[in-house]
């Protein structure tokens, strides 16, 4: 019954009911990072730890609220790899295939690959890109002209991702965290995403930004937008930001 | 089958699948919290807008790890209670029952409980507290004595919950949620306490903390040592914090 899934979830992800995971069973362990397959061209971001604005944490927490409405204004380069940096960045990649990086993830799986429409980034052309952590890079993708449109119908149609500067999408490479946790790893996805979601709150508050996180999307067209196959990668949460008003 | 409930999961909660919910049919909104139900005694927190002590943020970000051992010195009430305060202190209460809380949640529905597993914290006695979000006072409850032992027990016997000076655990009063957003909101509930966690995380860094999340617990012997039933309220995180050695 579709009714009570929520509740069956929980249930049948608590420990008894799990099968031994792949990695439990000597399975090989899957790369840090999905192959990229096709890119338009690739762009070096700027080295985020050469950005010098600052913000007192508490300061950030307490004038935190999620912003709607953005100016004019566009983000700049710096800012954005800044912002992808404190939401993805990857400070080292160990010998064992794990990633260390700038947030928690359940067994250090940082399962998400994250997609970026960029409407209003100083020094990129709009469209679709996708951020490659271990390089700290960004690849250009192949998208149809009216890509703004078709994420922000994807998410409910609500207007601030088509006015946002740049809309964060993670999506989840779900087998680098169910190779380890099986069925219970769709719980640490989605516990892993808050984590970069919040950061990215925070992070906002220094480049004079404003966030609204989005949970509330069309899951088939979002994924459908972006190529995903929505079971093995698909889209787990969003947020729009933009320069505050 | 239980081996793929993550995906029927996620594929339930997608928007065709999903019911109206409560409060699209008109029935009464949920009050913001809980009522409590018994309590030993209630303590008065400080004021945590009073706690001077601060970080940078990207400073905060870039230098948190997860740490599992921790110094002996107990962490201060005014630590406890700014901690509490960055993690779900109430901004204000509006009319229309909902909470602004220093956390973005779906909705504003901030449907978390706290619960405090006390080891090390200066004048609090060790033992079992809940976190009165609305009020900023702490609950002492009943509890047995060895309570360190079985909430350690519950976390899969990961000895830093017992070596912690407090560990937090956020439960979900779920209705909160599912009132608006029907079953999709058990996705949202673990978005949402992914926030609550990175904010802790953050906020540890100011009061020389560590914090080490766990998603890894037995749900049943968790939920029982919380005195909760475990569907309309249950154990969504758990988080170990001690001073940094």
């Amino acid at each position: 019954m579709a009714l009570d899934i929520g509740k069956e979830f929980m249930e049948k992800t608590k420990y008894k009911h799990l099968s031994p995971s792949d990695q439990e069973q000597g399975l090989p362990h899957p790369p840090v990072e999905l192959e990229l397959e096709t890119a338009v061209s690739i762009i070096d971001l700027p080295d985020p730890r050469k950005y010098k604005a600052d913000i007192a944490l508490t300061q950030a927490i307490v004038q935190r609220v999620s912003v709607r409405r953005y100016a004019a204004t566009p983000v700049s380069l710096s800012e954005l790899s800044y912002l992808l940096w404190c939401t993805q960045g990857v400070k080292s990649v160990e010998p064992h295939l794990v990633t260390l990086r700038t947030v928690p993830s359940a067994g250090a799986r940082h399962a998400f690959e994250t997609y970026l429409l960029v409407n209003n980034v100083a020094g990129l052309a709009p469209g679709l890109y996708k951020f490659l952590a271990v390089d700290h890079q960004l690849a250009k993708l192949a998208f149809p002209e009216n890509i703004s449109t078709v994420i922000t119908d994807a998410c409910l149609r609500q207007r601030f991702v088509k006015t946002s500067a740049v809309t964060f999408i993670w999506t989840a490479a779900a087998y680098r965290m169910t190779y380890r946790y099986g069925q219970r790893g769709y719980r640490y996805l989605h516990l892993d995403a808050g984590h970069v979601c919040q950061n990215l709150y925070l992070a906002a508050e220094t480049t004079d930004c404003g966030v609204c996180a989005i949970a509330a999307f069309d899951d088939d067209q979002l994924n459908q937008a972006l190529g995903l196959d929505g079971e093995a990668q698909f889209a787990v949460y969003v947020a729009a930001l933009g320069k505050k008003p």
